[in-house]
């Protein structure tokens, strides 16, 4: 392989396999031309999918085994050590890759990307962080469930890495960080987030202070910090939600002829609207805190939806996230020690 | 006053105070015959707005002070001891009147309520519970956020006051009951949900299981209970989500001539929508758990809003939502103690 960057792609994860994480890699790699890809996978499923496709910027790793959507994630860990999963971590380990996506299984993955790559000094526990879209373009958002239980150390970590995806991912310069909760009065909630909300005060990033869920969408943060149960509650509810409203949405529009004619003379202005909401967008979400990094897809993402997920792979290795979250965290680490010096 | 049912209302809290609660419980009163009314606040502002009603049916009750909108709790209940809020809550522990309804502050609404009426027996803490649209009509969901920290006991209350609820204002037969959670596996979550998962499998209530933020909207079940940090950030969540989507429709729908031309021709099904989704029809949520009925309106509510909650107080106080709620949990602690007798 030449110089540039290489990805490894976990081609038989997900809801749909190879058929759609490798076509959507080669859909990338043909607008990237300093990209390589790994597909990692059981080659006869996958060579006939890269068929034709120069081998000095393709290449086929075997993997013999598939870790299933519902296996527990101690079970993957154990005693698939030939999985797709499994390997295409292992090539970031190893260096041989800059970055892995798989679009399987988020318990197995997070167990796998942990044992495999650990942490970054400073960072105990991997988030999953993603862009939801919002006023001023999109919110970065974390934990979305690695963590349903969360101490204040575990807040502040999560502000650190939303600032240095916010910034890396989003070319925000100072991302302005905000702790959900549940009222903006510095009584409100629990024992958690009012100590993480003292300390964030005092560190080198631009915390706003408490915000509540309808700040996800407001602009007036780029970061919203949460613990994994309530992130991860959030991101549900705003999928449910948005499907809901689209349901609604096609009931009206398609209840009389006349509605149907009028969501006729409507597309232009609903076809606007569908692309701006695209889910298929924002897939991709981050597990960071890890020393290398992994990206998930969606299990059920379409094509489009994966590449968006190998575009954010990429991005996050050329800006060499895990580093600058290790940087940050230990100018937060000199901060926090200036003002409480020695125990 | 003749026989009927009486309603409390506080008229000056809230951001419109009077000019929003007395028009809209006034137009309740009009289409309900046997209703009665106390409008409670400072007579000089009152007065005037219920000049030419029929006295028999609507009474002004004196109230010297107001609860401010940031006003502490604490300090709400120490000292306005003659607020409408406060006067109104006595109205309902002394019998005069069968509910009430205030768009004043949640916090001093919350204590003041439970102060003054205390609980139900078997209810340690009052839940916030209200009703959210979803593809089945609508999904009752609680604690909507007066109890951020939920031990298991605390989540299986709330399981019996949503069955309750669901059945007596919309009329659900076996309301099915989810639990909130990041997953549907029964290792999912934080240790009190685990721990309330257990013990409402064995409850005389219709428990489904854990349900995730996407099943609020999803019709499968008609209960969500949850702790009062996530249903908060959940249902602001959803109403900072259902206004962005309205902001990028409008954005969309006016960005060109012809745009708005097309908006104009869908206009049909555009109104449906925003009737289908409008949250003044959901306004009213629901202090439940106190040994009396009392309603919070949104403190922003516009007269349509707040008669909606106007209709919730009626509808809970010929229900007898406190003593069903308390026949409930006899019934849930008796099944309790059968499976565990004695320690």
């Amino acid at each position: 392989m030449t110089a540039g960057l290489t990805l490894a792609v976990d081609a038989m994860s997900g809801d749909h396999g190879a058929d759609v994480a490798v076509p959507a890699a080669l859909s990338v790699l043909a607008c990237t031309p300093d990209l390589q890809l790994l597909i990692v996978g059981r080659g006869d499923v996958v060579r006939p999918l890269v068929a034709g496709v120069d081998a000095s910027r393709c290449r086929v790793v075997e993997a013999s085994e598939v870790v299933g959507m519902d296996e527990r994630p101690q079970d993957a860990l154990r005693r698939k050590k030939d999985s797709s999963m499994r390997v295409a971590v292992n090539l970031v380990k190893k260096g041989e890759a800059a970055a892995c996506v798989s679009a399987g299984n988020t318990g197995a993955l997070l167990a796998t990307a942990r044992f495999v790559l650990r942490m970054v000094p400073g960072i105990d526990r991997p988030a999953i962080v993603s862009a939801v879209p919002a006023a001023h373009g999109h919110t970065v958002m974390l934990d979305l469930g690695a963590n349903p239980d969360c101490s204040a150390d575990h807040l502040v970590q999560f502000a650190v890495m939303g600032s240095v995806i916010a910034a890396d991912l989003h070319g925000i310069e100072h991302p302005r960080v905000g702790l959900l909760n549940i009222g903006e009065e510095d009584i409100k909630g629990t024992d958690e987030i009012r100590a993480a909300h003292r300390r964030l005060g005092g560190l080198p990033i631009n915390y706003r202070g408490f915000v509540e869920g309808d700040d996800i969408f407001s602009g007036d943060v780029d970061v919203v910090v949460t613990d994994g149960f309530a992130g991860n509650v959030a991101l549900k509810t705003m999928e449910g939600l948005a499907r809901f409203i689209g349901s609604v949405m096609r009931e009206e529009f398609t209840s009389s002829p006349l509605r149907k004619l009028g969501a006729l003379a409507a597309t232009p202005a609903l076809r606007g609207l569908k692309q701006r909401l695209d889910p298929r967008a924002y897939n991709g979400a981050s597990m960071v805190g890890l020393a290398g990094v992994v990206i998930k897809s969606h299990g059920g993402a379409d094509r489009e939806a994966f590449a968006s997920a190998v575009r954010v792979a990429i991005v996050e290795a050329r800006k060499g996230v895990p580093a600058q979250i290790g940087g940050l965290m230990a100018r937060v680490a000199a901060a926090e020690a200036r003002v409480a010096p020695a125990g």
